[in-house]
């Protein structure tokens, strides 16, 4: 292809704290092209390109562009919608009317099908289409990549989270409340795993940590607590919202409160409120909660530097991989071997990643099923970049008593 | 009183982000003073005076003390225990047993009663006893000062948090869900009225505000989202916790799931799962909620500078009135008259104090009672120590059809 054309770029499912700046990212890498004519935004991903709902990016103003790279959501807004296969068709038409040669979307493993799907209809019907995905979710779960970027900015925000609301609760003393945080994951306990890295020494929060990857019964949760409650004196629990019983049912069902999204994922609901009725009813203690939910995912003020940058170059290596014509890829994070950590970009078929979902290993799960291991540490600390706050606890000289 | 004597300070109270800003206040101020030998901490508050868990703390490092200013939780331990009358007497025993002649007690509402409690007792016995107390509480319901260490940080976060959850519920697009941020504030909404801080125009989240000082039926509450999500194509509402009925009845009875704590104040559960209830039943949209509960008091990465600082000053005035010989008395924020934000420092009569609770006055809410007016904006907006983060939308220029 050797005539410009036109470049789409859009966002899909959950936004995170750092999308845009995958989204700025690929504006910026496709304003340096020569190759590139119009840079349209889709508005609410796939919905915009089959309702002719684009944007003209380029029109943008640099200040406005930077200023977006930091702001939480989705700039272009976002979509939970299941394309149905008729939809291709349209989609492609629409490409064909705008002169779209390049598409780059932005999203997670429904989004990664959706551009998968779309490069192989492209391929049938002979429309010359570089259609490749970058890749997006806090969850952590898609396959064939190091990570994902989002995920490094919601694990800080749940350490600094788990800690902040920790020492809180330590300081209502021996007679104080158990502490519960539930944390974002349906499927994959990659977010809940990262509360770990909080933790300082045994004494610190987070004292437990439960996974969806790990069955427990509430009898040996509510032994785990007491067991810590007892030792401590304070006792600090992540909480994963996918959490399951033994038999892989999950709690949330048990509660009763089981919502089913438009792609038939459950929504999970109550978890934590269904712990902290097992604690109270097995151990005699309140277990106070904190939820913070879309937090996890928005919060910019506490995202990792390096998810930061990560995000933007995914953007920027999107655009070069369609310049070279890619397609039915997925940008993927390799990371090199060494003390020093360092990610190289290469690229993924989406027929290896579409609908994939990646959970935690079993080396990084400890073996009472109750948190991580140092491998797991040694896995995500990089990605939060950086160290928390320095906190500290008086040492506590005692008077002598008269 | 020339000879020296001993200081003792306590925390009580839920901890806030900046509590221990308070606490080494005092500690530096006293390490300043000729007057006063042993500077003693009081372990879980009265109840380390009553147990004689006392600590040294002239024995820590200027390092430690330095780094607890930034560590969120209360670093002496807290303590939510209802001191009885007969307890007076044995804390005054103890005092009189270690030569404590100056007493500081960081807390809110119970706690000034107990200081209050203390200098009576200590009065009648002709104890010499300087006891002071230093205010704290994100809740800010305190009464005979402008305002009080604690909130402005809690402020700050809640306002964060709403702006980029709001941000995040945006991108969701008009068929997306409605957001409930619940916030903290039992009887007072000063902190829900907070969120108005996010906001630089109408568009931008918070779009409503229900605080506990105007009931407002689930009728009324509904049509305003109605009118909101009409209007703007999403909706993002902060919640008090505390927020009641017409018939002043609290939306977290009607949920069935009051507890009520050592004080007989009732611990308000399921507000925003009520409000969502009301919201799906009426409206037939589904709401998503926060719930960031303990973070709003505990998160340091977000406090506010101003009240950082001004909690330090609270602690080091608070020894300054004790030296100086007050008793009976707290450290009052008074504001200076002025377009430029100024605080001075007096000493209110905690019998002015004790078991009082300052609500939200009248001309700072809407006449709605969906909202806050400029007037409350202007009081609040010093507090929080600048600007949020600077975040934009694209312009979104249309690309023709075809």
């Amino acid at each position: 292809m050797t005539a410009r054309a036109n470049l789409v770029v859009g966002q899909s499912g959950g936004p995170t704290a750092v999308i845009n700046n995958s989204l700025i990212g690929v504006v910026h890498q496709a304003l340096k092209s020569d190759k590139i004519d119009g840079i349209y935004g889709m508005l609410h991903g796939i919905r915009g390109v089959l309702d002719q709902e684009l944007i003209d990016l380029r029109r943008e103003s640099a200040q406005t562009l930077e200023r977006i790279r930091m702001t939480p959501g989705s700039a272009l807004g976002t979509v939970r919608y299941k394309v149905r296969p008729e939809d291709y068709d349209r989609l492609l038409d629409v490409f064909a009317k705008h002169d779209i040669r390049y598409f780059l979307y932005i999203g997670g493993n429904d989004s990664m099908d959706t551009v998968y799907q779309v490069s192989q209809v492209a391929r049938q019907r002979g429309y010359e289409l570089h259609a490749v995905g970058v890749p997006k979710t806090i969850d952590n779960d898609l396959a064939q990549t190091d990570h994902s970027p989002g995920f490094g900015s919601a694990a800080r925000f749940v350490a600094s989270a788990i800690r902040n609301s920790g020492y809180d609760t330590e300081s209502m003393g021996p007679d104080g409340p158990i502490k519960l945080v539930e944390i974002m994951g349906r499927n994959a306990g990659w977010l809940a795993a990262s509360a770990a890295l909080a933790k300082d020494s045994a004494y610190d929060p987070p004292h437990l940590i439960y996974l969806p990857e790990r069955g427990v019964s509430p009898e040996a949760l509510v032994a785990d607590v007491e067991s810590v409650y007892r030792e401590y004196g304070y006792c600090v629990v992540a909480v994963s919202e996918g959490i399951v019983y033994e038999d892989g049912t999950s709690y949330a069902s048990a509660a009763g409160r089981t919502i089913v999204d438009a792609f038939g994922h459950e929504v999970k609901q109550g978890v934590v409120e269904t712990v902290a009725d097992y604690i109270l009813d097995k151990l005699g203690v309140r277990a106070r909660f904190d939820k913070p939910s879309y937090l996890q995912r928005s919060c910019v003020e506490l995202a990792s530097p390096v998810d930061q940058a990560e995000a933007y170059r995914a953007g920027v290596e999107g655009v070069r991989a369609a310049l070279n014509c890619a397609t039915g890829q997925m940008i993927s994070f390799v990371r090199e071997p060494g003390p020093e950590y360092a990610i190289r970009y290469e690229l993924a078929d989406l027929s290896q990643i579409a609908n994939q979902e990646k959970v935690i290993p079993a080396e990084y799960i400890n073996a009472e099923g109750n948190g991580v291991t140092e491998a797991f540490l040694d896995y995500a600390r990089p990605l939060i970049g950086g160290p928390l706050p320095s906190l500290a606890r008086l040492s506590k000289y005692p008077v002598a008593k008269r």
